[in-house]
């Protein structure tokens, strides 16, 4: 299948369409054979990052991702706590130096491309659900705004799971099951939202398994199909993507532990020789067994790897449209 | 008006002469023509940004002026605590691991220009105004050190600003007002220091208004009128430039709140239909309502982006200074 | 003496062999006349920095060797708190987000060559002895590593030190004495363990001054004479290298201040009119007077600025080294 022409793109913070997902998939192989075909169009342009949480993966292939391209970088560490205001009209005297509004246009006249990373508040539901964050940059802004995660979805870790699972997938329509693990800390959904997200609009059978009381947003999940029973949701599974999130319902908390929801070699066995994929960072024996991790099925340090070339297709996207526009 | 012959800088901290003025303006705007259109003079240049205090518009304005010149940049964010000492003589066995005769020296090994940013203590005014951090690392290096916001100047901010007056001045002569805004913390004075040292040389009128206790050193303002009737300074004005300072002879002191001086609609009714101008970041409803940095005037926008022009032309002069030496 | 091979190296974190060292510094002082005739070995690579404690000289010119030979650089500061799980078969349900198998494997996708600096607990003497934070990053890792100062060694200080006694010395085998001297904090052996084993694969006659109790490690010092009186020690040397450093038998303790063993003006008179050398920063006046740091002898910012062709020669090493495997 050939691409001749790019569809166009003003900023990336979710799954487009189906027909943008094999582009970007199809971009991204392109970059993985010859990461360096296309320097120039990264000339003279600059990537600035804004990172409001910590990050090591997504800090480093984003950089990695844009030098391919010929471009500069400006990785600017938010986390000591640039706080910005977001709401409008608002009288400030308080602790918050800059509205957003100054923030976002001011970041564009040194910027070609925005990174943002800004994770959910796991208390105000409403508020984490309507993405405020990364809404109100790109409100702003006057340049195109990447999502380096945003409070619900994560699409750069979701497009290098879609590319790694069409490396590996061995049928046309493979068995792929997310499942729910444990954690000693409440995490975002953000991950888990954005996988199926990108996995409904591809050639997978996706299901969902967790325990009672961990269901996704529904606006996620919609029609996929919820084992509650992690055994007989890995039968026949081709892939299993273990991800830990906190409840949604009872927002952001840790309803129960669960810790025999952890990935081990025994339930493993139960599939179809599955591979294993994990985002990373991730709680050995927590999440998942050592042996799980080591094994020869693990596909988490290619995950990683093909995180740079998922960005490298995007801001290549970005870079065209904009020339383009 | 041509300029076929470089006047020579070796370190940038306050306006030169009236001459070098008009000739960083003229660069400055060539450079916003064509930003790319000297890369080869920093091909393997490196600027050193040394931040003692937080940075957004200086941190990233300064880099993409570099990049524009073809420079690498090494970012070094010195606010967690790099502890210097300045003063000779000492057995210093305290909690300084380094002296800025050595500090200076080593980081002048590795950059071709050192950026320093370094504010005030607002507590001791006698160092303050001499100016002692960034004099002792000139004293020190042996590159060009250019300043980023000293205690007491911010010649990267008023270079700016003069050149975005320039852009918008519809008379030769322009009247333009700088006027003290309310703000809940004590402030430099460094950016109106600044402001009244470049816009004296420069074809202005400019006028000076705050409330009583709030004069800035009289060696910046020398005979520039100060009306103590905010109202009254505006009329006729055609640039309102607003900016908070504390106080110079209550020296770092909040020494009333007057949160009546906020630069509001009505305030700008009483003007030439002036432009308003802020150095940014700008607290909303404090020092300005809305309705004015939102409006057609405002001009903070454009200011932040003459930011990367001003640096440009500053590093390149100080480039071609020591190519030239 | 030409060097027509090159030897391979696949990581650098201590001295290789005699070979080595004069192939290191031939290449280092080629870079110093001309430092930009390698740059298309560093084209489309990336150095990513880790720096688990403050750094201003190694990470400035690392960074400039990197700029040299045109590669680009990340550098993660990660003396915030990235923490991570060194030791198998850990629960990991604790404050350790990330296991060092994962994070070496994953950084080395996104690196060409990883350096690391990781300072010793100065508490677990065998766990320090054993190197192991560096150990294991070379375990897991796919790429080169390089050691930007471990818990027990400073190679690319001690090759830049190398270097500059090459440069300076007078002698076919000039006599150089490491004195240790005073300080207010218990500091690392890293920088006099490494000194004494390059020094010792060099032409030189190296002794070492201290007070009784402050003995280095046996497997560094071999059969190096040690002599207890710093004055006679001080006779006919060439070269004073000044570093204080912690006790090793009774581990990572100051045993007794010896504020007498400052080097003084006085005591460098009693030797062959010496170079004074220290790896910086330096505590004037407590680990040596101004008058010696601030004199003619003093070689200091020389050591510095060897820094960069140290480490320019060894990066250029592991890239071809790289190329050539």
């Amino acid at each position: 299948m050939e691409y001749t022409t790019d569809y166009k793109i003003k900023n990336f913070t979710q799954v487009p369409d189906q027909d943008s997902i094999n582009h970007l998939i199809h971009k991204a192989l392109e970059f993985k054979s010859k990461p360096f075909k296309n320097q120039s169009i990264g000339k003279n342009k600059t990537l600035v990052l804004l990172f409001f949480n910590p990050s090591l993966r997504t800090r480093l292939s984003s950089q990695k991702a844009a030098f391919n391209l010929g471009m500069s970088v400006i990785d600017l560490n938010a986390t000591e706590g640039w706080k910005i205001e977001y709401t409008d009209q608002m009288i400030m005297n308080s602790d918050k130096a800059e509205h957003i509004r100054e923030a976002a246009q001011v970041i564009s006249q040194y910027a070609d491309i925005i990174g943002i990373r800004s994770f959910p508040s796991l208390t105000d539901k409403e508020k984490d659900y309507s993405d405020h964050i990364i809404n109100r940059f790109i409100e702003f802004a006057s340049v195109p705004v990447i999502s380096l995660e945003s409070a619900i979805r994560h699409p750069l870790q979701s497009l290098a799971d879609v590319i790694t699972i069409n490396e590996h997938k061995k049928t046309h329509r493979p068995k792929v099951v997310l499942s729910w693990t444990p954690h000693p800390k409440p995490l975002p959904q953000a991950v888990p939202n954005s996988f199926v997200e990108w996995i409904n609009l591809s050639d997978v059978d996706l299901v969902i398994t967790h325990p009672k009381g961990y269901e996704l947003a529904p606006q996620f999940t919609g029609n996929t199909p919820i084992i509650y029973d992690q055994e007989s949701a890995f039968e026949n599974a081709d892939f299993i993507y273990a991800k830990n999130w906190s409840s949604f319902s009872n927002y952001g908390q840790i309803i129960s532990p669960k810790s025999d929801w952890m990935i081990t070699q025994k339930k493993m066995n139960l599939t179809n020789d599955a591979y294993f994929m994990h985002c990373l960072p991730v709680r050995r024996n927590v999440v998942v067994e050592d042996t799980v991790l080591d094994g020869k099925k693990s596909l988490v340090i290619q995950q990683s790897e093909n995180r740079i070339y998922a960005t490298q297709a995007v801001l290549h996207q970005l870079l065209s449209s904009a020339n383009s526009l």
